[in-house]
């Protein structure tokens, strides 16, 4: 535990600029006295803004760094105008160079996926990156994946989603031998889902060490918390996260909408604030904030761009957590294990031809 | 408004047999005086649940049938089995023989979207079916639709979904031209919504005089009320209602855990109990029980399996609204007015052949 973990931070990411993104690096530094920072952006105004925080300041080295790339680029646009020299890419090729061990920005999501990929490319038998979301639910913590890397999955990228969903599982939830779900609909016998039937037919058949297969599972038990590993393709992964976003707020807005009608209500509301409180720290979006870029060679964390210093934060402390807990070891070794009997043997070389092929 | 609405019913269908199907169309026949039943079942027991129920009694008949389709069985089983014979089959299909105007089941989804596609047929001009759900949102209420007929939609499929959920908005929402949204995911430039791009397309040059195309929407948008009527195809709307469930039923039991933790916050919930019965209400998922068939010649409404009398009394609501306020004529003019203007002369003999080709 005494080598340090080294983060290399897009200072310049995200809608409330390098003071907020900082003020969460300041949050998540004191949790993590063993934590290091690179952090890429405007030297003069990051310096600034280090002077007042000398804790952050003694473990940070600040890398001028003057191309951002704006919230509504397109990914090839990004690409384009921001490889090699914006705060985004460098911040992702300190993860390449070995200067950093996880990468942390709050910019766009596309542009970072793309510049992720272009980068630290798919680590060996991964098809596809994907984006896996922490979810609150009423057992705990799930994990969530694809968040939206890609949109439609084959039968196998749906496996290799299960296989890091799980390894992600056991890195943060230190559970050995997480249960995953595969998202389906209630509807039987319809055209269009073949993909996840064939995918359950995989991972039932494929006993794997790492992971147990629950079978499928709908909408309404993410929530509940079924799985520890709920796997689905991007689009309908990103939706259900949003569409879950709304109603939260939707009922947030009702419930203070109902205790501010009556003077009954309100003096209610003021006996019961300590649980209001506690409701509210449940329901903050900020305690899952990060999603975590899932098959590529290297760890990269997505905070979202809105988030406070408290959410961003949240983002710096899941990619601490994923190099401390080596997240990619453990993916890499799940997917070794995968391999049929007779080749284990044959080593990473052998994984990496099949991989690759 | 002096011709009476006849409704059939499929009085063994759901989870919890026909004493909670009659208690639910009581319910609602109390609210619609002219409206009239048929009711599919086993004759001795309807009999004897119509004999406490004299009111229900006077406006129904009973059609002895035997055959149930089971809440488990596969689309293509209950076909086979319950073709002609079965209380689902003979509940849509008085609605084909003009018995009925509308039917209603809460027997299992599959089966009765096969029956009534196999026995109903699709209207001219629409290619498939879709399933559409009426949505508590922050501005009142929004129709989702599909919630899963199908999976996967091509575009001509999302504007033909476009055009019938803007018709069921007129039909209930009384607003002579609702804003449509089509559900998308943030990430640009990713591949695989290629449908949901050309279909935004064609929404935004066919100037439709009935619907206003707001453009992409994003799953909060939903709960947030953004637009009247939300477009996505089958798997990812399921999905998105069955995770805004989960999160509804996962917020009302942390608020619950939360209210009974202290003596205050007990005390609390005492007070503002009225404030929390409207939360309640509003959250009721029983208040928009009921998914509507679209496309179809002839009005089938989905209820809930496990819904009790008041849910399933609001299926019944919404079957006789749409009788009422003719859903299926404004479904069919809005197609019309699609038609390049200058065919739109060739009236509905033109209409039909084309939609037929």
């Amino acid at each position: 535990m005494s080598v340090p973990v080294r983060i290399s931070i897009d200072a310049m990411g995200g809608d409330h600029g390098p003071e907020v993104v900082l003020a969460g690096v300041a949050i998540s530094q004191a949790r993590h006295p063993d934590a290091r920072f690179v952090l890429f952006g405007d030297e003069p105004r990051l310096t600034k803004i280090l002077a007042a925080r000398p804790a952050l300041a003694a473990v940070s080295r600040v890398v001028h760094t003057e191309v951002v790339v704006g919230m509504d680029d397109k990914p090839s646009q990004a690409l384009r105008n921001g490889r090699y020299k914006s705060t985004m890419w460098r911040c992702i090729d300190a993860v390449k160079t070995h200067e950093a061990d996880a990468a942390v920005s709050a910019g766009n999501t596309g542009a970072l996926m793309a510049m992720a990929k272009f980068n630290l490319r798919t680590m060996p038998g991964i098809g596809r990156p994907a984006i896996a979301a922490i979810w609150p639910t009423l057992r705990g913590e799930s994990i969530v994946l694809d968040m939206g890397a890609s949109i439609g999955a084959t039968a196998q990228s749906l496996v290799e989603m299960a296989i890091m969903g799980a390894a992600m599982a056991r890195t943060i939830f230190d559970i050995p031998q997480p249960s995953v779900g595969l998202l389906n609909v209630g509807v039987e016998e319809i055209k269009g889902v073949e993909e996840v039937k064939e995918a359950g037919r995989i991972l039932r058949e494929d006993e794997h060490p790492d992971l147990r297969y629950h079978g499928f599972v709908e909408g309404n038990d993410i929530g509940a918390g079924t799985v520890d590993v709920v796997v689905v393709e991007g689009f309908s992964g990103n939706i259900a996260l949003k569409t879950a976003e709304g109603t939260a707020k939707q009922i947030a807005t009702y419930l203070r909408a109902a205790m501010g009608r009556t003077w009954r209500a309100r003096i209610g509301y003021l006996l019961a604030r300590d649980a209001f409180k506690m409701l509210r720290e449940k329901m903050d979006p900020r305690r899952s904030n990060g999603g975590v870029f899932l098959g590529l060679n290297g760890v990269v964390i997505k905070s979202h761009g809105g988030a406070d210093a408290e959410g961003f934060a949240a983002a710096v402390d899941l990619g601490y957590d994923m190099v401390r807990h080596q997240l990619l070891t453990r993916i890499e070794t799940s997917l070794l294990s995968r391999l049929p009997r007779g080749d284990a043997a044959g080593a990473p070389e052998a994984a990496e031809a099949e991989g690759r092929s």
